[in-house]
């Protein structure tokens, strides 16, 4: 059985106490094993101490460079990784793509935007001001890196994507990493590890990889320390409440549940590009890693009036995808299984829960046979598309709005098209990362902008014109924030420049205007 | 005696249970009372309701003009309420005019930025950007006002300025607020929420005043509020902890405790404007507010070289502070008590902790007599000064590196002048609000900011050119962030522009490039 090791302090631990086994999701056999790690209290030292130097020695333009080597050298591999993906993720090859190309793909994105940054010695954040009229003082802020070690805690939906995306982001900013990905799937993570390291393109002490559990980390944390988790809103609110993150004032973010919500608007009719990229985009984001995307479409707020058109329309698209979920190594499937025994009976446990309040139109969760599967084997749960009532769309303690059923799940929830009814059905989410406004209709998006976004963290406005060019709404993109408000975390990763800010400190500097000049304009 | 009520739900409540007593610090004398409000669901839920649309109808424009209308009503009562701080703040003329008229000031600063702001509907935060090489799609990010409610929980050393300033960004990022001042001293913020509400400048909703405690107020914070709280760090961290805003993502900032930490570097001899602006700077930040400001200095770094001209220097001027304190109400004094029993007890039990580890050089924390007051009464304490050894200095654990006395007392920290060791020491606070590198040695100063800065929320550089026309660096402006890492509570406030982010939702907003240029470009 493979061993995997932590790799802290510059070496490989095999850590102590029993093994931990990673699963096939499909087989539910184990493909490797991995154990706890000792105190970690070293590991976070050394992490501050030796990788935070190296890289603040080194320029954007630098940083960004490593970055590229990173993005190539996971690229070299990929075809081992999405191999990976499949035997521990349950990921078809589309899925693995998605998670490891969108990796290598954020890290290319800050490789380019490092170029513009050049040998900067901090970011300028904005223009000198006035301290107060006819003053000759000035103020002006600059981002400069943070001294301590950003600890990144990843989800299991993404070991490479959200590894990948959280390191970019850090390491331009100029902080060390140490990374612990989700013990389910972290082969991924793992091997791209094993594979930086084997590189020797890292500075040392710029990334460490925790395998295993969290044990003692975070009772180690300081106050130039960063961390950003992507998980349960459970683990991010024991993450905010730690004792040791509370006394030190620690920055955390948390990037948690999501009750994701599209809306169809005025317009968008059977027959129109809108129409068919709505329903192609939703069974996508049902479908898409079985669901498991935190990004995934949760709610979809249809007209009455269009109602018929649009249930139809999916529920055949997703006919086609049950008859297609099964082994993702076999190219015939579209759709693997969930990634653990615990997540399909959490998904299990909220689709009846769902269908307290909501009908249920099509899939059936004890569904045990799929295809090039050993009956009974694999975590697998087939599409299930339920339906409310109008009169349910708008209680704010039904299930569909209170609880986050992660997998190949979503409630169609019909409303009068109006933005006021979206807006309020939207807020019942308490906060999501991203939702689809699809229309054309001027007046309709202006009215619901205002009321919508600050609910989110991205908005995704689709139009007729540019229907057969637009992208899935849980697809991230590099240059977007990714986080949204409320229930979603209260955080913010990515979004081009801005995503360094997690990792900077932003300073005032007060000064003489012509000082400031002096050294703001200085070069590194 | 003067009954305050709470101005809740558009109305006076005089609240239940015991009279809770304001006195003056000076005589001990009752001064007012106030009560405890019954349950704040309501007042939550109205604020939200009510405050929240009327606001957001406004553009940045109008509600800049309301600020204005704000700050003229706060001016124009400026001698009531310069009385009222000295009655029941301690505060000297001085001391008052620099609360007072800083809350008018940084009301007529976001007033004026309000015109630039125009009636655009949201702030723009960046350029489109490619969401990827060749897309026809762009994401540019814009932010809008939080539908919640602003719940600012002030601290008892700035009833005007502390409420004033954080009422200015909420309002003029469109959010309502219900304030909380610290009850001590709250007559100020009452008198002030008084004359506001009398002048009928405000829109309905927009502002509500809670006297007394918190009691279950954070009971009922959901995901689109935002708390806002400047005090002890427990109390910050009771906030952040707190169930309802763990379990709803509330957006929190805190402004907590800071060990301001200044630097004397190369160049500061005596006979330079450098070394009397150092002088000067410190005795202000020793004894403006008897030493209770946030922002107040609390180390001072001086290369050992130059420790005794500058220790003779400030005990030369303390002396005379000392000399001169007493009845804040008597011109002839310049430094009042501290605010409360409690805080005169604390200032005493910090001081002998902080004796453990620094010589003290002057001042008697027991001494009863002051100018103008009765033996014994009043809750003042005299300028301590307190040095401690190169060697000590440098010690993690030295009381001064650990715990902020809150009042006249500084310590004097000899160093070895370098950037290296200045860093080092600055970094064992933990992060502060601010700190002034006094020096015109570029090349210290540029080795300085990038390892000084990220411990810091702002970073005053005075140079030899600027020092005549120099501020004292507690006094905080609405330009520069106000706020710090770590300790001072991981927040930040004010800032210009940047303030109203606290309140506002950054959004991603991503669509077909046509598309999103007209909807970002569009006016109100």
């Amino acid at each position: 059985m493979k061993q995997l090791h932590s790799f802290l302090q510059g070496s490989w631990k095999p850590g102590i106490g029993d093994d931990i086994s990673l699963l096939d999701p499909t087989t539910e056999g184990a493909v490797a094993v991995c154990k706890k790690a000792a105190s970690l209290a070293d590991a976070v030292a050394w992490g501050r101490a030796t990788g935070g130097p190296a890289l603040r020695a080194m320029t954007f333009a630098e940083r960004g460079a490593l970055l590229g080597d990173m993005a190539r050298i996971v690229s070299e591999h990929r075809d081992e990784l999405l191999t990976l993906a499949a035997n521990n993720g349950g990921n078809t090859r589309g899925d693995g793509k998605f998670d490891v190309d969108g990796g290598t793909a954020v890290l290319s994105a800050y490789a380019e935007l490092a170029k513009e940054l050049g040998d900067a010695p901090w970011l300028v954040e904005d223009e000198p001001a006035l301290l107060f009229h006819g003053s000759k003082l000035r103020a002006q802020h600059v981002s400069l890196p943070r001294h301590g070690l950003a600890i990144h805690i990843n989800a299991f939906n993404f070991p490479a994507w959200g590894m990948l995306g959280k390191i970019a982001t850090a390491f331009l900013a100029g902080m060390p990493v140490l990374t612990k990905p989700a013990t389910s799937t972290s082969l991924v993570a793992h091997r791209i590890v094993e594979l930086l390291v084997e590189s020797e393109v890292l500075p040392t002490g710029a990334l460490q990889l925790l395998m295993g559990p969290a044990g003692d980390l975070l009772d180690h944390v300081g106050s130039q320390d960063v961390v950003a988790f992507t998980g349960s809103a459970d683990t991010g609110a024991k993450i905010r409440t730690h004792a040791a993150v509370v006394a030190h004032g620690v920055r955390v973010n948390v990037e948690a549940d999501s009750l994701n919500a599209v809306v169809l608007g005025p317009g968008v009719d059977q027959g129109t590009e809108l129409f068919d990229l709505a329903v192609r985009d939703l069974v996508t984001e049902m479908t898409q890693k079985a669901g498991q995307k935190c990004t995934a479409t949760r709610r979809v707020l249809v007209p009455s009036d269009k109602l018929e058109d649009f249930r139809e329309a999916v529920m055949e698209r997703l006919a086609a995808m049950a008859d297609k979920t099964g082994d993702p190594r076999d190219k015939g499937n579209r759709m693997g299984p969930l990634a653990t025994a615990g997540q399909l009976r959490d998904a299990r446990d909220g689709v009846a829960k769902l269908s307290e309040h909501a009908a249920v139109l099509r899939g059936d969760p004890s569904r045990a046979e799929f295809s090039g599967v050993e009956a009974g084997k694999g975590y697998f749960l087939e599409p299930i598309l339920l339906e409310a009532s109008p009169e349910r769309a708008l209680d704010p303690d039904a299930a569909f709005h209170v609880m986050e059923v992660f997998g190949p799940v979503c409630t169609l929830l019909p409303y009068d098209g109006t933005p006021t009814t979206a807006a309020a059905i939207i807020s019942l989410g308490h906060g999501s990362l991203v939702s689809t406004l699809y229309s054309d209709d001027r007046a309709w998006i202006a009215e619901s902008i205002p009321n919508i976004a600050p609910h989110l963290g991205r908005l995704v406005v689709a139009d007729e014109k540019s229907a057969r060019a637009s992208m899935s709404p849980g697809c991230v993109f590099p240059v977007a924030n990714h986080g949204g408000p409320g229930r979603a975390g209260c955080g913010g990763e990515l979004g081009g420049v801005a995503g360094l800010s997690l990792y900077m400190q932003r300073t005032a500097l007060q000064g003489g205007a012509s000082n400031l000049a002096r050294i703001v304009g200085r070069k590194g």
